[in-house]
Protein backbone atom coordinates (compact mmCIF):
# COMPACT_ATOMS: atom_id res chain seq x y z
CA UNK A 1 0.00 0.00 0.00
CA UNK A 2 2.79 2.11 0.74
CA UNK A 3 4.29 1.22 -2.76
CA UNK A 4 1.04 2.32 -3.99
CA UNK A 5 1.00 5.76 -2.61
CA UNK A 6 4.82 6.39 -3.28
CA UNK A 7 3.48 5.51 -6.51
CA UNK A 8 0.53 7.56 -6.93
CA UNK A 9 2.70 11.04 -5.63
CA UNK A 10 5.23 10.43 -8.85
CA UNK A 11 2.32 9.86 -11.35
CA UNK A 12 0.83 13.33 -10.01
CA UNK A 13 4.01 14.63 -10.79
CA UNK A 14 4.16 13.53 -13.83
CA UNK A 15 0.21 14.42 -14.97
CA UNK A 16 1.25 17.92 -13.62
CA UNK A 17 3.87 18.05 -16.03
CA UNK A 18 1.95 16.63 -18.76
CA UNK A 19 -0.94 18.59 -17.90
CA UNK A 20 1.14 21.67 -18.32
CA UNK A 21 2.22 20.55 -22.01
CA UNK A 22 -1.02 19.92 -23.04
CA UNK A 23 -2.64 22.81 -21.93
CA UNK A 24 0.43 24.81 -23.54
CA UNK A 25 -1.22 22.88 -26.60
CA UNK A 26 -4.54 23.22 -26.73
CA UNK A 27 -4.02 26.97 -26.40
CA UNK A 28 -2.03 27.19 -29.31
CA UNK A 29 -4.28 25.21 -31.28
CA UNK A 30 -7.91 25.76 -30.42
CA UNK A 31 -8.67 29.36 -32.01
CA UNK A 32 -8.24 32.75 -30.20
CA UNK A 33 -12.02 34.25 -28.88
CA UNK A 34 -11.32 37.26 -30.62
CA UNK A 35 -11.56 35.00 -33.98
CA UNK A 36 -15.39 34.33 -35.54
CA UNK A 37 -16.87 32.50 -34.35
CA UNK A 38 -15.89 34.43 -30.88
CA UNK A 39 -18.68 32.77 -28.83
CA UNK A 40 -18.36 29.46 -30.08
CA UNK A 41 -14.20 29.38 -29.53
CA UNK A 42 -14.99 31.00 -26.12
CA UNK A 43 -17.09 28.36 -25.01
CA UNK A 44 -14.55 25.22 -26.49
CA UNK A 45 -11.76 27.50 -24.22
CA UNK A 46 -13.75 27.62 -21.50
CA UNK A 47 -14.71 23.77 -21.54
CA UNK A 48 -11.64 22.84 -22.39
CA UNK A 49 -9.28 25.02 -20.23
CA UNK A 50 -11.37 24.76 -17.06
CA UNK A 51 -8.71 22.36 -15.33
CA UNK A 52 -8.99 18.64 -15.00
CA UNK A 53 -6.48 15.85 -15.12
CA UNK A 54 -5.26 15.35 -18.06
CA UNK A 55 -5.49 12.02 -18.09
CA UNK A 56 -5.70 10.85 -21.36
CA UNK A 57 -2.95 12.91 -22.59
CA UNK A 58 -1.07 11.87 -19.99
CA UNK A 59 -1.25 8.05 -20.82
CA UNK A 60 -0.40 9.03 -24.12
CA UNK A 61 2.39 10.36 -23.91
CA UNK A 62 3.78 7.56 -20.91
CA UNK A 63 2.63 5.08 -23.58
CA UNK A 64 4.35 7.35 -26.90
CA UNK A 65 7.66 7.24 -24.23
CA UNK A 66 7.92 3.98 -23.08
CA UNK A 67 7.92 2.82 -26.85
CA UNK A 68 10.97 5.29 -27.52
CA UNK A 69 8.53 8.28 -29.13
CA UNK A 70 10.70 11.83 -28.65
CA UNK A 71 9.14 14.60 -27.92
CA UNK A 72 7.27 15.90 -31.63
CA UNK A 73 4.56 17.63 -32.98
CA UNK A 74 2.69 14.34 -33.68
CA UNK A 75 2.76 13.12 -29.55
CA UNK A 76 1.37 17.21 -28.94
CA UNK A 77 -1.33 16.76 -31.73
CA UNK A 78 -2.67 13.72 -30.28
CA UNK A 79 -2.37 14.54 -26.52
CA UNK A 80 -4.57 17.85 -27.33
CA UNK A 81 -6.81 15.78 -30.08
CA UNK A 82 -7.53 13.27 -26.87
CA UNK A 83 -8.68 16.16 -24.70
CA UNK A 84 -10.55 17.48 -26.81
CA UNK A 85 -12.77 14.45 -27.40
CA UNK A 86 -12.90 13.75 -23.51
CA UNK A 87 -14.45 17.50 -23.47
CA UNK A 88 -16.99 17.14 -25.95
CA UNK A 89 -18.34 14.00 -24.23
CA UNK A 90 -18.67 16.21 -20.96
CA UNK A 91 -20.48 18.82 -22.74
CA UNK A 92 -22.38 16.72 -24.57
CA UNK A 93 -23.05 14.23 -21.19
CA UNK A 94 -23.86 17.49 -19.05
CA UNK A 95 -26.43 18.70 -21.14
CA UNK A 96 -30.44 18.89 -19.98
CA UNK A 97 -31.41 16.34 -21.88
CA UNK A 98 -28.62 14.24 -20.72
CA UNK A 99 -27.10 14.13 -16.74
CA UNK A 100 -28.46 17.70 -16.57
CA UNK A 101 -25.29 18.61 -14.26
CA UNK A 102 -24.66 21.84 -13.03
CA UNK A 103 -21.26 21.83 -12.13
CA UNK A 104 -17.97 20.36 -13.77
CA UNK A 105 -14.54 20.65 -12.53
CA UNK A 106 -15.35 22.96 -10.08
CA UNK A 107 -17.19 25.43 -12.60
CA UNK A 108 -20.63 25.56 -13.85
CA UNK A 109 -21.36 23.53 -16.88
CA UNK A 110 -20.62 25.17 -20.84
CA UNK A 111 -24.30 25.09 -20.98
CA UNK A 112 -25.18 26.85 -18.10
CA UNK A 113 -22.71 29.75 -18.94
CA UNK A 114 -23.17 29.41 -22.68
CA UNK A 115 -26.88 28.39 -23.47
CA UNK A 116 -27.66 25.06 -24.91
CA UNK A 117 -27.30 25.55 -28.25
CA UNK A 118 -23.52 26.44 -27.74
CA UNK A 119 -23.04 23.62 -25.51
CA UNK A 120 -24.27 21.49 -28.55
CA UNK A 121 -22.29 22.91 -30.74
CA UNK A 122 -19.00 23.31 -28.89
CA UNK A 123 -19.12 19.45 -28.26
CA UNK A 124 -18.95 18.81 -31.68
CA UNK A 125 -16.59 21.59 -32.47
CA UNK A 126 -13.94 19.96 -30.09
CA UNK A 127 -15.15 16.53 -31.97
CA UNK A 128 -14.60 17.53 -35.43
CA UNK A 129 -11.54 19.89 -34.19
CA UNK A 130 -10.02 16.99 -32.53
CA UNK A 131 -9.60 15.23 -36.37
CA UNK A 132 -8.56 17.66 -37.80
CA UNK A 133 -5.48 17.88 -35.31
CA UNK A 134 -4.99 13.86 -35.64
CA UNK A 135 -5.11 14.27 -39.31
CA UNK A 136 -1.73 16.77 -39.16
CA UNK A 137 -0.28 12.80 -37.62
CA UNK A 138 -0.79 11.86 -41.30
CA UNK A 139 -1.18 8.89 -39.63
CA UNK A 140 -4.24 7.28 -40.55
CA UNK A 141 -4.45 4.16 -38.00
CA UNK A 142 -4.44 6.55 -35.59
CA UNK A 143 -7.96 8.43 -36.88
CA UNK A 144 -9.10 5.05 -37.27
CA UNK A 145 -8.73 3.66 -33.35
CA UNK A 146 -9.59 6.82 -31.94
CA UNK A 147 -13.27 7.44 -33.82
CA UNK A 148 -13.90 3.51 -32.94
CA UNK A 149 -12.74 4.15 -29.79
CA UNK A 150 -15.24 6.85 -29.39
CA UNK A 151 -18.38 5.58 -31.88
CA UNK A 152 -21.55 2.74 -31.21
CA UNK A 153 -19.08 0.26 -30.21
CA UNK A 154 -17.11 2.72 -28.06
CA UNK A 155 -18.08 5.94 -25.81
CA UNK A 156 -21.11 6.42 -27.40
CA UNK A 157 -22.30 2.77 -27.08
CA UNK A 158 -21.84 3.00 -23.46
CA UNK A 159 -23.68 6.11 -23.02
CA UNK A 160 -26.56 5.15 -24.37
CA UNK A 161 -27.06 1.96 -22.51
CA UNK A 162 -25.71 3.77 -19.61
CA UNK A 163 -29.42 6.90 -20.51
CA UNK A 164 -31.19 3.37 -21.19
CA UNK A 165 -30.84 1.86 -17.56
CA UNK A 166 -31.07 4.83 -15.68
CA UNK A 167 -34.00 3.63 -13.14
CA UNK A 168 -33.71 0.27 -13.93
CA UNK A 169 -32.27 -2.56 -12.09
CA UNK A 170 -29.49 -3.92 -14.15
CA UNK A 171 -26.99 -6.67 -13.69
CA UNK A 172 -23.24 -6.30 -13.84
CA UNK A 173 -22.75 -7.80 -17.59
CA UNK A 174 -24.74 -4.29 -18.22
CA UNK A 175 -22.35 -2.40 -16.06
CA UNK A 176 -19.17 -4.15 -17.23
CA UNK A 177 -20.68 -3.07 -21.01
CA UNK A 178 -21.56 -0.11 -20.14
CA UNK A 179 -18.25 0.97 -18.08
CA UNK A 180 -16.02 -0.31 -20.43
CA UNK A 181 -17.77 1.64 -23.76
CA UNK A 182 -18.12 4.93 -21.81
CA UNK A 183 -14.96 5.15 -20.09
CA UNK A 184 -12.48 2.95 -20.40
CA UNK A 185 -12.55 2.69 -24.35
CA UNK A 186 -11.04 5.89 -24.60
CA UNK A 187 -8.62 5.42 -22.29
CA UNK A 188 -7.59 2.25 -23.78
CA UNK A 189 -7.30 4.39 -27.15
CA UNK A 190 -4.97 7.00 -25.45
CA UNK A 191 -2.51 4.48 -24.61
CA UNK A 192 -2.35 2.58 -27.82
CA UNK A 193 -2.24 5.61 -29.85
CA UNK A 194 0.63 6.61 -27.96
CA UNK A 195 1.69 3.32 -29.21
CA UNK A 196 0.77 3.33 -32.33
CA UNK A 197 2.63 7.19 -33.04
CA UNK A 198 6.08 5.27 -31.20
CA UNK A 199 5.79 2.74 -34.04
CA UNK A 200 5.20 -0.38 -31.42
CA UNK A 201 4.77 -3.90 -32.57
CA UNK A 202 1.40 -5.40 -33.01
CA UNK A 203 2.62 -7.79 -29.98
CA UNK A 204 3.93 -4.39 -27.84
CA UNK A 205 0.22 -2.83 -29.35
CA UNK A 206 -1.97 -5.66 -27.68
CA UNK A 207 -0.18 -5.52 -24.15
CA UNK A 208 -0.75 -1.97 -23.82
CA UNK A 209 -4.11 -2.51 -24.86
CA UNK A 210 -5.23 -5.08 -22.11
CA UNK A 211 -3.80 -2.94 -19.89
CA UNK A 212 -5.68 0.24 -21.24
CA UNK A 213 -9.31 -1.76 -20.94
CA UNK A 214 -8.17 -3.10 -17.53
CA UNK A 215 -6.90 0.08 -15.83
CA UNK A 216 -9.93 2.36 -18.19
CA UNK A 217 -12.13 0.04 -15.82
CA UNK A 218 -10.62 0.56 -12.41
CA UNK A 219 -10.82 4.57 -13.35
CA UNK A 220 -14.79 4.16 -13.80
CA UNK A 221 -15.39 1.81 -10.40
CA UNK A 222 -13.20 4.36 -8.69
CA UNK A 223 -14.88 6.91 -10.31
CA UNK A 224 -18.44 5.37 -8.87
CA UNK A 225 -17.03 4.90 -5.48
CA UNK A 226 -15.81 8.54 -5.17
CA UNK A 227 -19.68 10.17 -6.16
CA UNK A 228 -20.44 8.12 -3.21
CA UNK A 229 -17.72 8.96 -0.15
CA UNK A 230 -16.15 12.13 -1.81
CA UNK A 231 -17.53 15.65 -1.71
CA UNK A 232 -18.46 17.98 -4.45
CA UNK A 233 -15.52 20.37 -3.07
CA UNK A 234 -13.28 17.24 -3.66
CA UNK A 235 -14.36 16.36 -6.83
CA UNK A 236 -15.72 19.59 -8.63
CA UNK A 237 -18.68 18.04 -9.73
CA UNK A 238 -22.32 17.62 -8.76
CA UNK A 239 -21.47 15.10 -6.24
CA UNK A 240 -24.63 11.79 -5.33
CA UNK A 241 -25.90 12.50 -8.73
CA UNK A 242 -25.53 9.02 -10.05
CA UNK A 243 -27.55 7.82 -7.07
CA UNK A 244 -29.82 10.65 -7.80
CA UNK A 245 -30.43 9.83 -11.47
CA UNK A 246 -30.72 5.82 -10.29
CA UNK A 247 -27.20 5.28 -12.54
CA UNK A 248 -26.28 1.78 -13.00
CA UNK A 249 -22.84 1.98 -11.20
CA UNK A 250 -20.70 -1.03 -9.68
CA UNK A 251 -21.56 0.45 -6.25
CA UNK A 252 -25.08 0.07 -6.97
CA UNK A 253 -24.79 -3.54 -7.95
CA UNK A 254 -22.06 -5.25 -6.14
CA UNK A 255 -22.30 -2.64 -3.05
CA UNK A 256 -19.13 -0.30 -2.20
CA UNK A 257 -16.63 -3.18 -0.51
CA UNK A 258 -17.09 -5.35 -3.22
CA UNK A 259 -16.24 -2.86 -5.66
CA UNK A 260 -13.21 -2.01 -4.22
CA UNK A 261 -12.17 -5.45 -4.31
CA UNK A 262 -13.15 -5.69 -7.87
CA UNK A 263 -10.95 -2.35 -8.85
CA UNK A 264 -8.26 -3.68 -6.73
CA UNK A 265 -8.37 -6.99 -9.02
CA UNK A 266 -8.32 -5.23 -11.97
CA UNK A 267 -5.64 -3.17 -11.18
CA UNK A 268 -3.26 -6.21 -10.72
CA UNK A 269 -4.25 -8.04 -13.36
CA UNK A 270 -3.56 -5.05 -15.78
CA UNK A 271 -0.34 -4.76 -14.28
CA UNK A 272 0.85 -8.02 -15.33
CA UNK A 273 0.01 -7.42 -18.88
CA UNK A 274 2.77 -4.31 -18.30
CA UNK A 275 5.15 -6.79 -17.52
CA UNK A 276 4.48 -8.92 -20.30
CA UNK A 277 6.68 -5.68 -22.53
CA UNK A 278 10.25 -7.14 -21.53
CA UNK A 279 13.22 -4.39 -21.60
CA UNK A 280 10.48 -1.81 -21.78
CA UNK A 281 10.59 1.26 -18.97
CA UNK A 282 6.74 0.67 -17.39
CA UNK A 283 7.69 2.95 -14.24
CA UNK A 284 5.36 5.75 -15.21
CA UNK A 285 2.32 3.53 -16.33
CA UNK A 286 2.60 1.49 -13.26
CA UNK A 287 3.24 4.80 -11.39
CA UNK A 288 -0.45 5.85 -13.14
CA UNK A 289 -2.11 2.69 -12.70
CA UNK A 290 -1.44 3.60 -8.62
CA UNK A 291 -3.09 6.97 -8.65
CA UNK A 292 -5.78 5.74 -10.67
CA UNK A 293 -6.65 3.40 -7.89
CA UNK A 294 -5.35 5.62 -5.12
CA UNK A 295 -6.92 8.78 -6.34
CA UNK A 296 -9.07 10.83 -4.13
CA UNK A 297 -10.59 13.37 -6.63
CA UNK B 1 -33.31 28.21 -70.11
CA UNK B 2 -34.52 25.23 -71.96
CA UNK B 3 -31.33 23.96 -71.83
CA UNK B 4 -30.80 24.40 -67.84
CA UNK B 5 -34.48 22.24 -67.25
CA UNK B 6 -32.78 19.71 -69.81
CA UNK B 7 -29.82 19.61 -67.51
CA UNK B 8 -31.38 19.26 -64.55
CA UNK B 9 -33.81 16.65 -65.63
CA UNK B 10 -30.31 14.09 -66.65
CA UNK B 11 -29.11 15.34 -63.56
CA UNK B 12 -32.27 13.88 -61.50
CA UNK B 13 -31.31 10.47 -63.05
CA UNK B 14 -27.56 10.89 -61.97
CA UNK B 15 -28.39 11.80 -58.34
CA UNK B 16 -31.40 8.80 -58.28
CA UNK B 17 -28.35 6.19 -59.25
CA UNK B 18 -25.96 8.14 -57.38
CA UNK B 19 -28.95 7.83 -54.36
CA UNK B 20 -29.45 3.98 -54.61
CA UNK B 21 -25.64 3.63 -54.25
CA UNK B 22 -25.48 5.65 -51.61
CA UNK B 23 -28.41 3.83 -49.74
CA UNK B 24 -26.90 0.59 -50.47
CA UNK B 25 -23.44 1.95 -49.08
CA UNK B 26 -25.33 3.11 -45.93
CA UNK B 27 -27.04 0.10 -45.55
CA UNK B 28 -23.97 -1.74 -45.21
CA UNK B 29 -21.89 0.19 -43.27
CA UNK B 30 -24.18 0.98 -40.55
CA UNK B 31 -24.57 -1.45 -37.91
CA UNK B 32 -27.95 -3.39 -38.15
CA UNK B 33 -30.67 -2.28 -35.09
CA UNK B 34 -30.23 -5.37 -33.92
CA UNK B 35 -26.78 -4.67 -32.79
CA UNK B 36 -26.26 -3.26 -29.53
CA UNK B 37 -26.86 -0.27 -28.24
CA UNK B 38 -29.85 -1.09 -30.95
CA UNK B 39 -31.72 2.23 -29.78
CA UNK B 40 -28.68 4.91 -31.36
CA UNK B 41 -28.58 2.36 -34.15
CA UNK B 42 -32.42 2.63 -35.15
CA UNK B 43 -31.73 5.79 -34.75
CA UNK B 44 -29.18 6.25 -37.02
CA UNK B 45 -30.76 4.72 -39.32
CA UNK B 46 -33.93 6.14 -39.04
CA UNK B 47 -31.85 9.62 -39.67
CA UNK B 48 -29.69 8.29 -42.34
CA UNK B 49 -32.63 6.06 -44.43
CA UNK B 50 -35.62 9.21 -44.36
CA UNK B 51 -34.73 9.83 -47.85
CA UNK B 52 -33.10 12.90 -48.89
CA UNK B 53 -31.25 14.43 -52.07
CA UNK B 54 -27.70 12.55 -51.12
CA UNK B 55 -26.42 15.79 -53.02
CA UNK B 56 -23.01 15.41 -51.27
CA UNK B 57 -22.20 12.05 -52.46
CA UNK B 58 -23.40 12.72 -55.69
CA UNK B 59 -21.13 15.20 -55.86
CA UNK B 60 -18.37 13.10 -54.54
CA UNK B 61 -19.01 10.77 -57.34
CA UNK B 62 -19.48 13.28 -60.05
CA UNK B 63 -15.56 15.05 -58.78
CA UNK B 64 -14.43 11.56 -58.51
CA UNK B 65 -15.26 10.26 -62.33
CA UNK B 66 -14.24 13.92 -63.80
CA UNK B 67 -10.55 12.85 -62.26
CA UNK B 68 -10.38 9.60 -63.94
CA UNK B 69 -11.52 7.43 -60.50
CA UNK B 70 -13.07 4.22 -61.19
CA UNK B 71 -15.72 2.69 -58.80
CA UNK B 72 -14.11 1.61 -55.92
CA UNK B 73 -14.56 1.05 -52.46
CA UNK B 74 -12.69 4.40 -51.17
CA UNK B 75 -15.38 6.98 -52.76
CA UNK B 76 -18.08 4.35 -51.35
CA UNK B 77 -16.61 4.80 -47.88
CA UNK B 78 -16.51 9.03 -48.82
CA UNK B 79 -19.95 8.89 -50.23
CA UNK B 80 -21.39 7.36 -47.52
CA UNK B 81 -18.86 9.74 -44.75
CA UNK B 82 -20.55 12.83 -46.05
CA UNK B 83 -24.33 11.92 -45.91
CA UNK B 84 -23.69 10.54 -42.07
CA UNK B 85 -22.09 13.79 -41.62
CA UNK B 86 -24.79 15.83 -43.43
CA UNK B 87 -27.30 13.81 -41.36
CA UNK B 88 -25.79 14.51 -38.43
CA UNK B 89 -25.39 18.27 -38.81
CA UNK B 90 -29.86 18.04 -39.79
CA UNK B 91 -30.35 15.99 -36.59
CA UNK B 92 -28.22 18.40 -34.19
CA UNK B 93 -30.00 21.57 -36.41
CA UNK B 94 -33.25 20.35 -35.32
CA UNK B 95 -32.77 20.01 -31.59
CA UNK B 96 -35.49 21.67 -29.47
CA UNK B 97 -32.35 24.36 -28.38
CA UNK B 98 -31.67 24.72 -31.83
CA UNK B 99 -34.12 25.26 -34.73
CA UNK B 100 -36.82 23.11 -33.07
CA UNK B 101 -37.97 21.70 -36.09
CA UNK B 102 -41.10 19.04 -36.21
CA UNK B 103 -40.54 17.57 -39.76
CA UNK B 104 -37.48 16.77 -41.63
CA UNK B 105 -37.32 15.18 -45.30
CA UNK B 106 -41.16 14.42 -45.15
CA UNK B 107 -40.78 12.76 -41.72
CA UNK B 108 -40.80 13.73 -37.74
CA UNK B 109 -37.50 14.43 -36.61
CA UNK B 110 -35.17 12.39 -35.08
CA UNK B 111 -35.95 14.05 -31.76
CA UNK B 112 -39.29 13.69 -32.05
CA UNK B 113 -39.42 9.72 -32.02
CA UNK B 114 -36.23 9.03 -29.85
CA UNK B 115 -35.83 11.82 -27.64
CA UNK B 116 -33.65 14.36 -27.43
CA UNK B 117 -30.56 12.28 -25.71
CA UNK B 118 -30.50 9.70 -28.15
CA UNK B 119 -30.95 12.61 -31.08
CA UNK B 120 -27.78 13.85 -29.51
CA UNK B 121 -25.71 10.68 -29.39
CA UNK B 122 -26.95 9.65 -32.73
CA UNK B 123 -26.09 13.13 -34.60
CA UNK B 124 -22.63 12.67 -32.53
CA UNK B 125 -22.38 9.08 -33.60
CA UNK B 126 -22.80 9.97 -36.97
CA UNK B 127 -20.02 12.41 -37.12
CA UNK B 128 -17.95 10.03 -35.40
CA UNK B 129 -18.49 7.05 -37.71
CA UNK B 130 -18.20 9.11 -40.98
CA UNK B 131 -14.27 9.65 -39.76
CA UNK B 132 -14.08 5.60 -38.88
CA UNK B 133 -15.13 5.37 -42.57
CA UNK B 134 -13.22 7.81 -43.97
CA UNK B 135 -9.92 6.71 -42.30
CA UNK B 136 -10.37 3.31 -44.21
CA UNK B 137 -9.71 5.12 -47.57
CA UNK B 138 -5.71 5.77 -45.94
CA UNK B 139 -6.22 9.14 -47.07
CA UNK B 140 -5.07 12.12 -44.60
CA UNK B 141 -5.67 14.52 -46.90
CA UNK B 142 -9.42 13.27 -47.08
CA UNK B 143 -9.88 13.41 -43.07
CA UNK B 144 -8.18 17.12 -42.98
CA UNK B 145 -10.28 18.65 -45.57
CA UNK B 146 -13.53 16.59 -43.90
CA UNK B 147 -12.36 18.39 -40.70
CA UNK B 148 -11.71 21.47 -42.05
CA UNK B 149 -15.13 21.68 -43.74
CA UNK B 150 -17.04 21.03 -40.66
CA UNK B 151 -15.26 22.93 -37.71
CA UNK B 152 -15.39 26.24 -36.50
CA UNK B 153 -14.09 28.15 -39.68
CA UNK B 154 -16.60 25.66 -41.70
CA UNK B 155 -20.30 24.35 -41.26
CA UNK B 156 -20.21 24.58 -36.74
CA UNK B 157 -18.85 28.42 -37.61
CA UNK B 158 -22.05 28.89 -40.10
CA UNK B 159 -24.83 27.54 -37.60
CA UNK B 160 -23.27 29.58 -34.64
CA UNK B 161 -23.39 32.77 -36.33
CA UNK B 162 -26.87 31.46 -37.76
CA UNK B 163 -28.19 30.99 -34.20
CA UNK B 164 -26.95 34.27 -33.11
CA UNK B 165 -28.18 35.99 -36.03
CA UNK B 166 -31.35 35.00 -35.11
CA UNK B 167 -34.53 38.10 -35.12
CA UNK B 168 -31.50 40.89 -35.43
CA UNK B 169 -31.05 42.88 -38.43
CA UNK B 170 -28.71 41.49 -40.52
CA UNK B 171 -26.01 42.80 -43.28
CA UNK B 172 -25.49 40.69 -46.34
CA UNK B 173 -22.07 39.95 -45.66
CA UNK B 174 -23.22 38.30 -42.13
CA UNK B 175 -25.74 36.43 -44.27
CA UNK B 176 -22.73 35.38 -46.87
CA UNK B 177 -21.00 34.05 -43.92
CA UNK B 178 -23.71 32.25 -42.61
CA UNK B 179 -24.27 30.07 -45.80
CA UNK B 180 -20.74 30.00 -47.26
CA UNK B 181 -19.87 28.35 -43.82
CA UNK B 182 -23.34 26.72 -42.79
CA UNK B 183 -23.83 24.98 -46.37
CA UNK B 184 -21.61 25.36 -49.00
CA UNK B 185 -18.35 24.78 -47.10
CA UNK B 186 -19.38 20.71 -47.01
CA UNK B 187 -20.33 20.83 -50.87
CA UNK B 188 -17.69 22.43 -51.59
CA UNK B 189 -15.60 19.12 -49.10
CA UNK B 190 -18.01 16.89 -51.52
CA UNK B 191 -16.28 17.77 -54.33
CA UNK B 192 -12.47 18.65 -53.30
CA UNK B 193 -12.44 14.87 -51.89
CA UNK B 194 -14.15 13.24 -54.63
CA UNK B 195 -11.17 15.03 -56.59
CA UNK B 196 -8.59 13.77 -53.69
CA UNK B 197 -9.37 10.58 -54.18
CA UNK B 198 -9.09 10.63 -57.49
CA UNK B 199 -5.61 11.77 -57.12
CA UNK B 200 -6.24 15.11 -59.47
CA UNK B 201 -3.37 17.79 -59.55
CA UNK B 202 -3.10 20.56 -57.66
CA UNK B 203 -4.90 23.19 -60.00
CA UNK B 204 -7.72 21.39 -60.52
CA UNK B 205 -8.36 20.73 -57.24
CA UNK B 206 -8.36 24.53 -57.27
CA UNK B 207 -10.32 25.17 -60.06
CA UNK B 208 -13.06 22.38 -58.14
CA UNK B 209 -13.29 24.01 -55.32
CA UNK B 210 -13.85 27.34 -56.45
CA UNK B 211 -17.19 25.60 -58.25
CA UNK B 212 -17.98 23.88 -54.93
CA UNK B 213 -17.89 27.50 -53.08
CA UNK B 214 -20.47 29.10 -55.80
CA UNK B 215 -22.73 25.99 -56.52
CA UNK B 216 -22.76 25.58 -52.83
CA UNK B 217 -24.07 29.32 -52.00
CA UNK B 218 -26.70 28.66 -54.80
CA UNK B 219 -27.91 25.51 -53.10
CA UNK B 220 -28.68 27.75 -49.79
CA UNK B 221 -30.04 30.58 -51.86
CA UNK B 222 -32.29 28.49 -53.67
CA UNK B 223 -33.45 26.90 -50.52
CA UNK B 224 -33.93 30.33 -48.44
CA UNK B 225 -36.23 30.80 -51.57
CA UNK B 226 -38.24 27.41 -51.23
CA UNK B 227 -38.66 28.20 -47.68
CA UNK B 228 -41.02 30.97 -48.70
CA UNK B 229 -42.14 30.04 -51.97
CA UNK B 230 -42.91 25.89 -51.69
CA UNK B 231 -45.02 24.19 -49.40
CA UNK B 232 -44.10 21.73 -46.59
CA UNK B 233 -45.98 18.88 -48.65
CA UNK B 234 -43.22 19.80 -51.83
CA UNK B 235 -40.48 20.09 -49.09
CA UNK B 236 -40.49 17.66 -46.99
CA UNK B 237 -39.80 20.18 -43.91
CA UNK B 238 -41.31 22.89 -42.54
CA UNK B 239 -41.88 25.29 -44.14
CA UNK B 240 -41.47 29.11 -43.50
CA UNK B 241 -39.66 28.04 -40.53
CA UNK B 242 -36.76 30.90 -41.38
CA UNK B 243 -39.23 33.79 -41.35
CA UNK B 244 -40.91 32.62 -38.13
CA UNK B 245 -37.46 32.00 -36.70
CA UNK B 246 -36.56 35.23 -37.88
CA UNK B 247 -33.70 33.84 -39.84
CA UNK B 248 -31.01 35.41 -41.46
CA UNK B 249 -31.40 34.78 -45.15
CA UNK B 250 -30.84 36.19 -48.44
CA UNK B 251 -34.13 37.32 -49.19
CA UNK B 252 -34.73 38.26 -45.80
CA UNK B 253 -31.76 41.12 -46.65
CA UNK B 254 -31.69 41.40 -50.32
CA UNK B 255 -35.65 40.37 -51.36
CA UNK B 256 -36.65 37.46 -53.53
CA UNK B 257 -36.14 38.89 -57.06
CA UNK B 258 -32.33 39.88 -56.23
CA UNK B 259 -31.95 36.70 -54.54
CA UNK B 260 -32.81 35.05 -57.61
CA UNK B 261 -30.60 37.36 -59.48
CA UNK B 262 -27.76 36.36 -57.47
CA UNK B 263 -28.08 32.94 -57.61
CA UNK B 264 -27.93 33.19 -61.38
CA UNK B 265 -24.59 35.43 -60.96
CA UNK B 266 -22.96 32.87 -58.89
CA UNK B 267 -24.22 30.06 -61.44
CA UNK B 268 -22.59 31.49 -64.44
CA UNK B 269 -19.74 32.12 -62.28
CA UNK B 270 -19.24 28.64 -60.91
CA UNK B 271 -19.66 27.37 -64.54
CA UNK B 272 -16.24 29.39 -65.45
CA UNK B 273 -14.34 27.36 -62.48
CA UNK B 274 -15.39 24.32 -64.64
CA UNK B 275 -14.50 25.86 -67.78
CA UNK B 276 -10.61 25.96 -66.58
CA UNK B 277 -10.47 22.03 -66.59
CA UNK B 278 -9.94 21.89 -70.02
CA UNK B 279 -9.79 18.14 -71.51
CA UNK B 280 -11.98 17.04 -68.79
CA UNK B 281 -15.81 15.67 -69.01
CA UNK B 282 -17.52 18.56 -66.81
CA UNK B 283 -21.31 17.35 -68.15
CA UNK B 284 -22.32 16.02 -65.30
CA UNK B 285 -21.22 18.51 -62.76
CA UNK B 286 -22.63 21.00 -64.99
CA UNK B 287 -25.78 19.22 -65.25
CA UNK B 288 -26.23 19.14 -61.10
CA UNK B 289 -25.32 22.27 -60.80
CA UNK B 290 -28.16 23.52 -63.26
CA UNK B 291 -30.81 21.38 -61.05
CA UNK B 292 -29.26 23.01 -58.08
CA UNK B 293 -30.36 26.46 -59.25
CA UNK B 294 -33.58 25.03 -61.17
CA UNK B 295 -34.99 22.34 -57.97
CA UNK B 296 -38.27 23.25 -56.65
CA UNK B 297 -37.57 20.88 -53.61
Amino acid sequence: MDNMLGRAKKAEAYLKKAGKLTEKCLKKYIPKEKEIPSTLHSAMRYALLAGGKRLRPALAQASYELFGGKQSESINLAMSALEMLHTFSLIHDDLPCMDDDDFRRGKPTTHKVYGEATAVLAGDALCIYAFELIAQTKNVAVVKELAHSLGTKGMIGGQVIDTESEGKPVDLATVDYIHYHKTAALIEASLVIGALLARATKKELSCIREFGKGIGLVFQIIDDILDIESSTEELGKDVGSDLKNGKATYPAVLGLAASKQKALELYNKSLKHLENLKNKNTETLKNIAALIIARTH
